[in-house]
Order: C-alpha cells, then sequence, then structure tokens
C-alpha cells in the first residue's frame, strides 16, 4: 500500500522529497525512539514527546494515564504523531540554499485506546521492544497495579507522510558556477555510549548481552 | 523570570522533572537543531520538523512561505513547539520502569509574522547561525527574491515548561532489593561525523573552520 492517502497527508512543499513507500515510514518509525505527539487542547496544539513502537501498520504509544496529552488523545480525537532523525547540516554557497539532511514521519489519525488485557500486554511489550530490545524477557514483567497506571494508544499508520533529504546542497547554478565558496554535508550521527550500572546494584556485574549487542 | 506562568505550561506528570529555571530551557534550545512546530489546521493537530534560532526570549522559526504549517502558523493562531534531546535509554530491573533520560522543552504561543526587512534579515541570521554557525558570514546572503520566498515567524519564550529526567533507573525497593537484574542506562550521544565536500565543487578545497570547528 502506498502513503499519502488524503490531501492533508499528501505533502504539497518540496514534492521530489515526499517518498512514497510504506517500507520507507516503517524504516523511519523503526529508527528513532522518540516521537512528537501532537492533540488539540482547549483549541490550542499540546505537543509532547512520547515513548512507541510499532507492529505492523499499528503505532502503539504509551505513558503516565495521568498524562494530559495521553488522556486527550485517548478520547478518540484526532492526533498527529511526528518522528524526525537529523542525518547531516547542509552548508550551501548560499545562506537561503542551507538546509538539513533529515528522515521524517508524519502520521494523522485517531487514537485508539487500548484496554484489553492481552492487546495491551502486546502493545507494551511492543514498545518496550523498541526502546530497549531484549528487556521483555529480561525485566519484571507489569503487575496489574502497573498496567492500571499505564496508558496505551494504537494508531494506525494509514494515514501518513515520508519525507527525506540526503546529498549535497541545492545552490543555485550560478553560486556553483562562480565556485567561490565551500559546500558540503556536516553528516549528524546517533551513537550509544558506554552503558552505566545503577550504582545500588550489589556486587559485580556484567552488563547483559541485549544492552551490549546494540552498541 | 521563572517559567511555567499559566496552568497549561504547568507540568502536572513527574514534577520532579520539571525544571523552572528560564536558562535551563535557553540551554535546552541551544543544544538542538529541530523543532516540531504544531498548529490546529481543520480541528486536527499537525506537527511537522522546523528549523529554528534563539535570541534572548525569542524562538525564530522559518521555512518556505508555501509551508502549510508556516502559512497557518502565521495567521496569529496558537502554536505549539517541541524540542526533545535524548540522553540515553534507561534499562530498569521492571518494565514499568523502563525510561528514557531527555531533555525538553514545549513552548505554548502565538508565532507572528516577521515582515519587516531588517527584523526578518535579523531573524534569518539567528535561525542560521544556530543551524550552521559562521555560516552567515561565509555564504552568499539572501536576495530579496529569497527573503520573499522565505517566511520567518517568532514566538516569544514566556510561556514554556521543560522537563528533563537524567540519572539512573528508578526501580521499586522490592526489585532493587532483590538485586537479581542488571540495570543502568545506554546513554545516547549525537555527534559529528566527517564534513562531506560538495562533488561539484571545482578544484581543491580545504573545508572551512567554522565548519571543522564544530566537531
Amino acid at each position: 500500500m502506498t502513503l499519502s492517502p488524503t490531501p492533508r497527508s499528501t505533502i504539497k512543499r518540496g514534492r521530489n522529497r515526499a517518498v512514497t513507500e510504506r517500507e520507507a515510514l516503517h524504516a523511519v518509525l523503526d529508527a528513532a525512539l522518540v516521537c512528537h505527539l501532537a492533540v488539540v487542547v482547549d483549541d490550542a496544539p499540546l505537543v509532547l514527546p512520547t515513548g512507541y513502537g510499532r507492529d505492523g501498520d499499528t503505532l502503539y504509544l504509551h505513558g503516565s494515564t495521568g498524562a494530559r496529552s495521553l488522556r486527550t488523545a485517548a478520547t478518540g480525537v484526532p492526533v498527529c504523531v511526528g518522528v524526525t532523525i537529523l542525518d547531516g547540516v547542509v552548508y550551501a554557497r548560499s545562506v537561503f540554499d542551507h538546509s538539513m539532511n533529515y528522515r521524517a514521519a508524519v502520521v494523522h489519525g485517531t487514537a485508539v485506546p487500548v484496554t484489553d488485557d492481552d492487546a495491551k500486554m502486546h502493545g507494551l511489550r511492543v514498545i518496550t521492544e523498541h526502546i530497549a530490545p531484549g528487556s521483555w524477557d529480561y525485566a519484571r514483567l507489569p503487575t496489574p497495579k502497573e498496567m492500571a497506571a499505564t496508558a496505551v494508544l494504537s494508531l494506525d499508520l494509514t494515514e501518513a507522510s515520508v519525507k527525506i533529504r540526503s546529498g549535497p546542497p541545492g545552490d543555485e547554478e550560478d553560486d556553483v558556477a562562480a565556485n567561490e565558496r565551500w559546500a558540503g554535508v556536516l553528516p549528524v550521527r546517533t551513537v550509544w555510549g558506554e552503558p552505566e550500572s545503577d550504582p545500588s546494584l550489589v556486587g559485580e556485574w556484567d552488563v547483559p548481552p541485549h544492552v551490549t549487542a546494540r552498541r
């Protein structure tokens, strides 16, 4: 299935940067860790960073049951989710053509609260395995009380768009021909640091493989 | 001036993570490169990645004059800007206490189009120097035609909140006492890669100091 089936999810600016393959959407969502969830509260937009995970064409979002954005999103109102990965700063010969290399996904839809016990546990597993792969099987699973304190929402990925910019600057011909200024890309990468063990661990501990394997 | 002067910018969840100093807001905004700008379009939220820069307590946003989010924001409607820096994945002993270390700023307000020539040039300079420090003096400055094709908005930073999580997991006492599972933090860092010169440059070029100095 291709993306952009509705007017609001059809990219109007920079069409050459729009990517219509569903695989590209999945790849962007899988590559980032935090999304920005936007809802409308009292006629004003509210955007907050939120943890998520993807299973097929379902995006799971979670947070405290007390979080305003989650509470609002759970009432069946329209939501918008943005996920952006910055890949580089594009230094052009002109200020105007300066840009950034990035991969960005925007999803529109109505979030549905996941309340069925098994479905909620599944959603939490998907989110946990996205943020911390291997933790679901390693860590202590949620108690009923912890489950009750966690809100899980599902959002269908049908209405979404992906925009990707990569490569060198797109300077004007005259600026390129003049050859008077350097131009290029300074790449940005997100890397894992050295794992930091919790000081409250007692005794000697090796960092488990599901954490070390990530680096 | 402290932050959080209004109900919607007062953090209700995780109050211990809320930071009320204005300097902390500035630091978060200065440390990131991309913000998520949310507006309301046809009663639904729309969130899009946007370039920005800060000058004192003014946030400048820019984009194409044709961009829907910028066009909507420029009509004096409420906007919300989110900036999030991920610092690490927090591996707890329990799935429930898994978390992320992050620095996040949320700004509420009404964006004002910057139309005066000098003010717009100033805003563009602030944004350019945020994204690519040194480029304003190095690159070719905007022509009147390029200025006309660029929308610059200003957003007052009065109504904003900052939330920061850092440090080890906050596991339950029983889980810590059991000492049966590793817990800790896997830090996330954003680093610059090796500059990539534009293949369309003619002859030998050294990468200029304002780019190399960034690494």
